[in-house]
């Protein structure tokens, strides 16, 4: 039977989700505990790639077991034999049409942000640390231009091999919590770093550089967007099926 | 010139505050960075002893310098040479009259608590995690017994030398702050381990046990308040001079 985990990562202990050789990663660890939960060998199939130091306060898999447990049991279970790093909070059964990452209809990240000269040692390796105070209405305002349906091909890592990069953004908007600056953003796809660029984008323009949000988005070159903001201030922070 | 220096701390990196042999304390970490910073020995004075794996959102101290160096420019300075775990926020010149520790009116400290079955990776070693959700309204209405100029032996770690046990708490309320619960207590001052018996007597008290939270305080007897909660879901919040 298929069941659907939902988990929490801390991101800065793991080289993302996908399993890779010489490097630790979610996923390996996770399967490595389902495996030996139910004595066999048990894939695990992810929401989405995370990349390196990102952080997940949900995050979406599907397993397949075959031996008979009870399910309301298996995040308990789990959590005994996984690391400090990371957790399981709920497991159901699905249907087996269920696929973690094809069967996606939201996924929401958030992006924060500590905007003051001095860093922050309780928060170090979980927000990005951009060194001058940012003009909360220019980002506020800018987050706005992101929602709709769009070509975002401004917004993707170079290199990539995607071809269709129109993605719908349900919903973007900044606010504070905190006193930290976050981004939020919801919508039916992401292309490879989209929300890493479009936070660079904003903290850009945020800060009083000449960069025209508008206009980077219209363009359809990722030239005229900002930089890539680092993987620690970014969480994958819901998954809606 | 006497120097009023604020910190801020991950307090899991250290073991407390006070310098001790053989054990890395932020009293040493900042006195070594202070003296290699004026490039003499420099003591420094905190406003209170923290435990070990207790955090600082903030934390004064005072220390004495003689050459002559721009008092806005030591916070910067400081960061490029501690540690992580540590930060400088500010830095103020203040008479010589001014004591880290007597001097101080208000100390405010937040104890934060996990009530879920599931630990969180994101907040490992910065909450209290019981593993079972807490009433909220026994955990807030409890808190206003703590108010007022008390005799608080019964919050006071065994073996203490303390025969002064009474003190003034200005303000005792408990809040919901992104999930988990929250106490927030501000005093005059606080008896060795005050904070952590009162968080761990009102955990107990909303966890449905029988404990009578006013017959605790009335009875000036220890082993009639709560357990002593673990350190790390407590924090020095602010301090007031």
């Amino acid at each position: 039977m298929r069941i659907k985990l939902t988990l929490t990562f801390d991101g800065s202990a793991f080289h993302g989700w996908q399993a890779q050789k010489n490097a630790l990663s979610v996923q390996k660890t996770v399967s490595d505990a389902l495996s030996s939960l139910f004595k066999t060998e048990c894939g695990v199939t992810g929401c989405s790639r995370t990349d390196s130091g990102v952080h997940a306060r949900r995050f979406v898999c599907h397993t397949d077991i075959s031996r008979p447990f009870p399910v309301e049991r298996i995040p308990a279970a789990l959590n005994s034999m996984l690391p400090a790093s990371v957790a399981a909070l709920s497991a159901e059964r699905v249907p087996d049409s269920f696929h973690a990452r094809y069967s996606v209809k939201i996924k929401t990240y958030r992006y924060y942000i500590l905007d003051r000269d001095q860093r922050s040692p309780l928060l170090e390796g979980r927000v990005c640390h951009w060194r001058r105070p940012l003009d909360e209405n220019i980002f506020f305002d800018s987050c706005s231009l992101f929602e709709g349906k769009k070509d975002f091909a401004s917004f993707m890592a170079a290199g990539s091999d995607i071809t269709d990069t129109v993605r719908t953004v349900y919903s973007c908007r900044g606010f504070r919590d905190n006193g930290l600056l976050v981004l939020e953003i919801a919508a039916d796809g992401f292309l490879y770093n989209m929300v890493r660029i479009i936070a660079g984008t904003l903290m850009e323009a945020a800060s009083g550089r000449e960069l025209d949000v508008a206009d980077a988005i219209a363009s359809r070159d990722r030239s005229k967007a900002g930089f890539t903001a680092p993987p620690q201030g970014l969480y994958l922070w819901s998954v809606e099926y």
